[in-house]
């Protein structure tokens, strides 16, 4: 059995938050949108129903507070949640808060523009609140 | 309590194939891609964590039973799994099958393009084949 490694562009584009139950959670280093996502530490795994029973129960559980924690923090709209994994096939679950008006609102954040780098303050702040939400 | 119903965009892009435990399963109207919905049926929901618990593990079940099946019925790469609701905020879950060079490969679906009807005997060829793999 093979050991878990995080994908090296998903470790590009994004930095560890935290570790929660079963996934890490990490921040994309795009401040355009509030942009989370959540990686089952589980080696070789592509799709969702590949994970063993218990792994996806853990994996809804974890989405869902995540996508909470970021729906009070930042007041947004509406949470999207998808899994897609066309472009890095290694099984990862993104969590973005979107508003009306926002880049390419009200159609999907992935493989739209270019990454926009966080300011450091801003981001600091916005992950304090993070974890005082979940 | 409110009762359930179908939102009239949902209800008009997709025609209901089957009704699972807590799920209405429906095809979209769009031959495009392998295209499916799920949409629990309770009234004023708008994100998966508003769900009670036990229903929250039901759409994770079913969704994932949804999702292993059309890959087996499509051979396709990568399910792609979307709750997204910018447009229609009433909680829905898209389960899409998606292959290499397909339309808008690798990038997302939504908002692309415009929808294409399906061929009413590919339609049904597809429909049995999914209904033996669930």
């Amino acid at each position: 059995m093979s050991e878990f490694a995080l994908d090296a562009r998903l470790e590009k584009d994004s930095e560890l938050f935290t570790i929660l139950g079963l996934c890490q959670l990490r921040l994309l280093k795009d401040s355009r949108w509030p942009w989370l996502m959540l990686v089952p530490q589980r080696p070789d795994k592509t799709e969702i129903f590949e994970l063993a029973p218990l792994d996806q129960a853990m994996l809804t559980f974890e989405t869902n507070l995540v996508a909470e924690a970021l729906k009070t923090v930042t007041g947004a709209r509406k949470i999207n949640v998808g899994a897609l994994g066309n472009v890095v096939s290694q099984l990862h679950v993104h969590v973005v808060a979107r508003n009306e008006g926002d880049p390419n609102w009200p159609g999907p954040i992935w493989g739209y523009g270019s990454a926009v780098a966080y300011d450091e303050t801003v981001k600091q702040t916005f992950l304090r609140s993070l974890m005082q939400a979940l």
